[in-house]
């Protein structure tokens, strides 16, 4: 297994160094991602609507897409992103079926995208090698173009968000969904992010993670949901808050709480909401009509009166890049004050190697 | 919304009856799966074959699966087994693109499959008919040929569950299974699942949920994992342990679970891991390595020293079918053991309305 970061070896430490305050890396790349979002616009915008020119032009009939973890949630992002703004269907790949099963599907009309940080899970290099040989168009959304995918792809994006040191991903997360944004979007992607950056700053100042935290400081359960571009967002708070505070948090489509899990809902689960302005917040009110009548505590993520977005002048497409950061703030807070590192969870590395 | 079962008047009651014992409608419709899935292969096989004959005959070149609940579980072993024997890309639908977002994507190549057992959902419904508008080929996989999801679709399979009548799906969920398995495998699918029926009845007779439902009494969080084909399972199992027993129940793929939800697993998280012989089994054996080194209590479906399935003679493709049933019976008699009515879960309805 390869390591980013080790957790036997901190870091950039080749010698004997002051160790890093609990949180130090994650805290610091949290607050960089306006930052991020500023350079990734400022220098990556022309590469990646020259990529998207490529792709334009080789006329896919359908994508897939090919992701792990916060990663996947990217994915997800780009999925209503692509079915929506680009009119083709998309599907989620399993890479099993071609690294287990050995399935080869003929993928002539095909463009796959995989997205990964490190650019280092072996079974998504397999998986885009066995798409590019039968046939799709390959694309690696990266970190790191020297990476095995990123070799492997035949083109490449880099999401330019700089080395990743804490082990749960957050300036990765904001950056793909940048990338992706401005890859789909085409000539009007750079114009109508523009403001993000800047919106990006005074969300993160405007966040009281100590607040919320002290709400859920002793819950061990949680239920996260969301629907439309807003859905990945709840996936990935439900991950940050299971990998740094150890939450059993589960994240559900704003259509999918209703059926099944609303039964194990009640005044001692507490649920998050994303519902930002616009449609696929709007099409939460009656999931959060439902929830609260079943004796939950809702706390709305996009709301006045829940966690604020300083989401005035950015698009409803770009939302997530914003609603995510207070659930970033909010899992990293969680994790001191229940006395975790969230530099350190426990059992995981930053490369995942599945089989 | 409409309901197939009224909680408030137990089905098939016009009159003053004897109220059913607690659980006794999912009890019932959980014994009865092997004379469903007989009724099946003799009733539905040649109906299903040439169905199936359609479609082949349209050459699709990519499949798209709607589904919510307990049939998106049968949805995504579709996809696994459409990927691996057909060799077709497979994504399955996000409905809001279409639904929330108005997206009417060019659907000219595929294949549209719709699986719901009472074929009611509103917004299934609406999206299979965008899906045809657009040019899709429809096909509506169900238990009730006559509902609005069937009339809406261009082709209909139906499963032959009979009425399911506990919120909570059981013999829909393998029907639905072995109907799309039928549908895929063509014409060497009925004698290849030839010795389910009995396999089914050796299976539920060899549990033993009363000892399972003993380990996880006071639990109230549980990881599920699994991967290729037995993934569903997970997905599944998760799901009705939360609807009847209101267990926090997450399920994740056997790949995805050692990144991030890794760390939140612990002694206090008990993991059931669905492991039957064969690729996908196989290839959970790292996983449940690294869950047991992380001090995880796990047990393994399709394991001798976990909860065995009477497999022998079953292909390996069509063990899902096999394997929920002791976690069915594990939901029920856990929900009876809590106190819980399994067939009157909280908040829900038999018919899910999505917005």
């Amino acid at each position: 297994m390869t390591h980013d970061v080790s957790l036997d070896a901190p870091a950039g430490g080749a010698g004997p160094a002051a160790p890093l305050a609990a949180g130090a890396l994650m805290g610091a790349e949290i607050a960089e991602q306006p930052a991020v979002l500023a350079r990734l616009l400022a220098d990556g915008a022309t590469e990646i609507a020259a990529t998207a020119a490529r792709i334009a032009a080789r006329r896919p009939r359908f994508v897939l897409l090919a992701a792990r973890g916060t990663s996947d949630h990217a994915a997800l992002y780009a999925k209503y992103l692509i079915e929506v703004r680009l009119g083709l269907p998309v599907g989620l790949v399993s890479p099993s079926t071609m690294t287990v099963y050995g399935a080869r599907p003929d993928l002539g009309e095909a463009l796959f995208i995989a997205v990964s940080q490190s650019g280092g899970s072996p079974d998504l290099v397999d998986s885009l090698t066995v798409a590019r040989e039968c046939g799709a168009l390959t694309v690696a959304v990266t970190n790191n173009l020297a990476s095995p995918l990123a070799q492997a792809a035949e083109l490449g994006v880099d999401v330019r968000a700089g080395a990743e040191r804490a082990v749960a991903a957050t300036k990765s997360y904001t950056a793909e969904l940048l990338a992706l944004y401005l890859m789909i979007a085409g000539a009007d992607g750079p114009l109508a992010a523009a403001a993000l950056p800047e919106a990006a700053n005074r969300t993160l100042a405007g966040s009281d993670p100590k607040l919320l935290a002290a709400k859920y400081r002793f819950a061990d359960r949680m239920v996260t949901t969301g629907r439309g571009y807003s859905y990945p967002t709840a996936r990935e708070t439900a991950l940050k808050l299971m990998e740094t505070s150890y939450l059993s948090a589960q994240a559900f489509s704003g259509a999918d709480v209703l059926h099944g899990p609303l039964a194990m809902i009640d005044a001692g689960v507490p649920v998050i909401v994303v519902a930002p302005p616009g449609r696929g917040g709007a099409a939460m009110a009656p999931v959060v009509a439902k929830l609260r009548a079943a004796g939950a505590d809702v706390l709305c993520v996009g709301a006045d009166d829940g966690v604020p977005l300083a989401s005035a002048g950015v698009a409803e497409e770009l939302l997530p890049i914003l609603e995510i950061m207070p659930m970033q703030q909010l899992a990293w807070q969680l994790a001191l004050d229940r006395g975790n590192d969230p530099d350190r969870p426990r059992g995981l590395s930053k490369v995942t190697q599945t089989w």
